[in-house]
Order: C-alpha cells, then structure tokens, then sequence
C-alpha cells in the first residue's frame, strides 16, 4: 500500500494556497463556448488583492468564452500539490485597468499590456477552492465555498 | 530581455511529448458540459497504443461531459514545458476494456477500475498536439493536426 504523508490541516492548506497565488508565476484557465466546446491554456497570473490578474489577446478563444460567460476553472501547482479555484471572470479592456493593478501586473510578470488594443486583462474572483496532495487528503480539500474561506 | 535556450526542433518536441506520454502518471482534463459549464480535473493516464486511458467515476462531470460529447484538452507538463493534446474520448464501462489494456493500466498505475461499477474508462484519442516551453517555442508548437503528425 501507498502510504502518504499525513494530511494537512485545513488553516495549513489555506496557507498553501494564499503562498502560491503570491509566488507562483502560472495557472491552467479551462473555459468554454457556450456551445460547451472547451479551452484549456496556461497563462500567467498576478494574485492583487482578492482577485487573480491575467492578460491573453482578446481574439483568444480564453478571452471570448470569459467574455460571454465568466465561469472558468483555473488551477495552480504540479497534479501532486493541486490548488483548483472555481472563479467567474472578467474581461477588461487593456487600458481600462487601475493604475496600481496594472503597474504591479508589470512588474511581476515583467511585461506591460496595457495600452496595447490586441490584448485584455482577466479578471477572475475565486468562489470555491480545493485544494490537495494525494488520496489521503481528498476529504477536506474544499478550502472555500460560495465566495468564504473554511477557516 | 529573458534569454531561453533555442527552440527544439519539431523531432525533438515529438519525441519529448511521446516521452513524457510514456512516462508520466498525471494530466489536467479540460471538458464541457453541453450548456457551457467547463471542468477541469487532474487524472492518472496510461499511454497505450495510440490512445491514452484514464478512469474517473461515471457520476463525475468529467465522465458525465465526455459521455454527453468527446471533445476535450488534455494536458501534460509543467506550464513551462506544456504539452496540450486537443481529444475526443470515449467512455468505456469498467468491465469491457480489452484485457491486455486493463492488465497495463493496472500495472503502471497501481490500482484496477476493472469490475468496480461505480467507475469507468476514458479513452482519449489524440486529434492535435501542441508543444512548448518558453515564448520563442510558441513558433512551431503545432506536433500534430488532424490525427497526424507534422513529422
């Protein structure tokens, strides 16, 4: 039998997931048409107050699908360490973003969107987080439901 | 301005994928329900022959999407090495998977769905496959287009 290291708490695995929105660089956005033909593609993030912050070409089929209908999942870490947020999103047109938002965008991910008119921002707000190792840490791995954290 | 290695070849990024395809356990699985809800789950997988097989739970919506519509993104790799494999799958009871594919599933992925009826298989058929790591790969990730390889 497999054994696996203990389970994590549920205050441990909130920590987790709030260090990776800080350090990590990149996420998986799975999306789809209203027709339900699906889009998966990594694009990297910025985690800026409770939102998370992406950019991708507004003729990108990501960017349409959000833009018709913001339900989207978007998940961080290796298929070992899994943190998947369930997020409605927004599209914001590459200058419409505040200033602050878009400066540390910036200088995170060190490129600069706004301005350009072939590129917009994505916007997501996470409203339910899982989060998860292995099978031993299945049960507990719903970290926040309907917009609140668990703990 | 970042600097990456040169851009591997189209033979050197098939090879890789069919590597990583072999030897890896693990992909994200992007699909749709019909009114446009999209879901995203990470899935062990087997590569055999030309397809690669999965199992989840009938009740799941990943089962419950493909089941409805095959369409799908399965993906490999970390987000600075994807491999992004544009699908159709299939949804095969646990019991009438050919045996030489449930033996090798089995035995890469220490477990056997074989006979439990709450679970089923999923066969991905690969349609088009696309390989990068950094930027300056963006050119040339296309592996893969309608079911054949570019080389």
């Amino acid at each position: 039998m497999t054994t696996y290291p203990p389970a994590r708490s549920a205050e441990q695995r909130k920590r987790d997931v709030l260090q990776r929105w800080e350090t990590d660089e990149d996420a998986w956005v799975s999306s789809a048409s209203s027709d339900g033909t699906p889009c998966l593609v990594p694009l990297s993030f910025l985690w800026h107050g409770d939102r998370l912050l992406m950019a991708t070409k507004a003729a990108n089929p990501t960017a349409r699908n959000l833009k018709a209908r913001g339900d989207c999942w978007v998940a961080m870490g290796p298929t070992r360490d899994v943190v998947l947020v369930q997020s409605t999103a927004e599209v914001i047109g590459s200058s419409d973003l505040p200033a602050d938002a878009g400066d540390a965008f910036a200088q995170k991910l060190g490129w600069d969107p706004r301005g350009r008119s072939a590129w917009v921002f994505l916007e997501f707000r996470p409203h339910r987080v899982l989060a998860w190792r292995e099978e031993n840490e299945l049960a507990g791995r719903e970290l926040m439901k309907e917009g609140v954290w668990a703990v």
